[in-house]
């Protein structure tokens, strides 16, 4: 099996979070998205703790909230001691409605509104992370509107290339978030901001990918960011108290991709961010970093039911599911790989290949192509493996199809923490 | 100007239909869908005329939901004389909603579930177009309980490549949309189908995809679906009523696309279709058509505000606006072209190209790469144009990003038919 919270049962049933996949399906129908709450908190947990053990005080990590967004996850990210980065008024929002202290957000994002950057001065979010020098402008008017001192972090592009998806890439040069710092504008940029009467520069930002799968990429930017960092301090004296490096460590959507080991990276880094800051003649910073996909992917599983199965004899085999690129379209936006297991009958072995298509209109939206399974019947249970993070939070109403709801999995128990969407609630803004 | 309903004011805005985009985008708030409603009706006769003049009696456009669904589209769509094509329940359940008779629907889709085949039945949904044949036995059962004989089309699969996106190529045979002709299934598919004694078969469905420019492809499918008729007819003797022969006309994106002469397509394909039917021994059906995108796309405008402006020295430069992949997902799905203007300064001449990001947190988020235009400056309006289809119907909450508003625009007045999301509508399902 692909990940330690799947199992299979005497009747042949997938588990997951050691429960019933297919009475699951039976009790709160398909399509359904199950979020395994225990391992939301493992995941926590590979960064919590080598976060406290290896970097300076102060030092957190933010859940990249863009990753999937509901109310009842707060609390438990909470719990585990993570931050919560948030990138619009409405992620913003809902961590407060679920009770995450102000304090512990980080308000991300390359375009935030003038009424977003009010919200998050109004709420006292305890960073911003500034994208652009409109921003900083902004930001600063109404930090002095509001009687503050607004701590920021300040985004800087460092111009590298991790090798990962290019629709992920956000560490290249040539990209729309952040300040380059091979221009010089990084520079030109954080002598603007500490000039700003209302911000208290805190430090730096930089985000260089998502999945991926090592330290270095990580200790490569640091070190382009602590090279600015040092010709900051020797042009106008400011040190920093914050680096955030962004992102966090990939996932593994299928046997053959790597394993990360989380906290051995993060050790390695700190000892690597020690040698860099020594180096420059600089004290060691708190340390920021925004795993998402790492915290919520693999304590996800999307169910589907099984319709119709087409066998178009001499070409290939599919079987449509009751769902499709409405609740996960990242097959369609990147051909993004998945595990995909008959849930109803998970100890039977392959027998041949079937490509999981979808029930929207388009030949695009599929879930998978020709994926060696025990091939579905109609109505037995499809299980897409490593849903859980970027499918609810991407997901659509395309073709009008009502979003799935979220179970929540934890200690053998289930609960609905998002319900399913109703036909009035998707119909809500007609007028 | 890429279209007749766009021109430019006295103070250098953008015009559509007749009415000043800035002043609008002022009114209404960014971002923004506008929908012309003229041309929409317009574009509707550009197929009721021809049809009624070309085909058989009992032809009939279907417009297909999928495009663009609310509410309020309907009863222009009805006015016009269309019917509509429908793939869910909850397209089913808006255009009952909004008055438009279940007579004049046709339901679509490869994967209806049991609970949308007893909808559309009770219902007294017109047509249901059956695409398999698990849906066939659901759907004769269903017919059976209510009560009534159900008027089905079958879908089939000619296996023709028209040329287009693979992403919205329905014909060719290794899709997971109908049943197909090479094979021989489609045979049994039909012969099975008019034994079901709860359907009336009234003819034949097929799909061979989008943004087609020309009458060929239609014709060529048409050929392949009426030899199979006539093989039926001398097997079983029945002859078809009814052919659907899906799909609708391209649309223009850019300047350098084809204009299509829709009429004088209709007016070609007619004459075929007599010929090939005439050569068959077959009667002339009525025939169906279901265009979506060419009956709403060039009546659609998206409006954003312009945010940060990034020039990247010795890259590229690139203006942020307040949406993006979540309200048009296009790009980011196909690398979708789109004109984009500055409707602020719609008369400038171009001074130079910039990248339209934008504010979602994905550095694909984009919404076009490297158009020449007179660059906006922050606050300034950008209009994208031809989002009419596929745009509203496919965006999602991605980064918690409220959806847009439509307003229609009609005889210089303009009107909210789907009011803005707030923030409370899109965390409804959260508990």
């Amino acid at each position: 099996m692909l990940q330690s919270n799947l199992s299979i049962g005497p009747n042949g049933h997938l588990l997951f979070a050691g429960q019933d996949t297919v009475a699951l399906a039976e009790r709160y129908g398909t399509p359904l998205y199950l979020l395994d709450e225990e391992r939301v908190r493992a995941n926590c947990r590979l960064y919590t703790r080598p976060f406290a053990r290896c970097f300076a005080p102060g030092s957190l990590p933010y859940y990249s909230s863009k990753a999937l967004c509901f109310k009842a996850l707060y609390p438990i990210l909470l719990e585990e001691g993570m931050g919560a980065d948030v990138v619009s008024g409405g992620e913003l929002l809902t961590a407060l409605a679920a009770g995450f202290p102000a304090e512990k957000l980080c308000f991300q994002g390359n375009n935030k509104t003038p009424e977003e950057i009010r919200l998050g001065v109004e709420k006292r979010v305890g960073l911003f992370t500034v994208d652009n020098l409109l921003e900083l402008e902004r930001l600063d008017a109404e930090a002095a509107r509001a009687g503050i001192r607004q701590r920021v972090l300040l985004r800087l592009t460092p111009g590298i290339d991790p090798h990962t998806f290019a629709a992920v890439n956000t560490g290249r040069i040539d990209c729309q978030f952040g300040v380059p710092v091979e221009t010089g504008q990084a520079r030109e940029f954080i002598l603007r901001a500490l000039r700003m009467p209302h911000l208290e520069v805190a430090g730096y930002h930089c985000h260089i990918g998502s999945q991926i799968f090592d330290f270095q990429p990580f200790a490569d930017a640091a070190q382009i960011v602590l090279d600015v960092a040092a010709a900051v301090r020797d042009e106008a004296g400011y040190t920093p108290s914050v680096l955030n490096l962004g992102g966090g460590f990939g996932v593994r959507y299928k046997e053959d991709d790597p394993v990360v080991d989380i906290p051995a990276c993060i050790e390695r880094l700190s000892g690597i961010l020690a040698r860099l800051c020594e180096e420059r003649g600089l004290p060691l910073p708190a340390v920021s970093m925004e795993p998402g996909r790492s915290i919520v992917a693999d304590a996800g599983v999307t169910l589907y039911t099984a319709g119709p199965v087409k066998v178009i004899e001499g070409y290939r085999s599919y079987v449509v599911v009751d769902g499709g690129m409405s609740d996960n379209p990242r097959y369609a936006l990147y051909q993004a790989p998945y595990t995909v297991l008959n849930a109803s009958r998970a100890g039977d072995p392959c027998d041949g290949e079937i490509s999981i298509a979808g029930r929207c209109c388009e030949t695009g939206a599929l879930i998978q192509e020709n994926v060696p399974m025990a091939r579905p019947k109609t109505g037995e249970i499809v299980a897409v493996l490593v849903t859980g993070a970027y499918n609810y939070s991407m997901a659509s109403n395309y073709n009008r199809v009502c979003r799935p709801p979220i179970v929540l999995l934890s200690g053998g128990k289930s609960r609905v923490a998002v319900r399913r969407e109703t036909w009035a609630d998707m119909t809500a803004c007609d007028l």
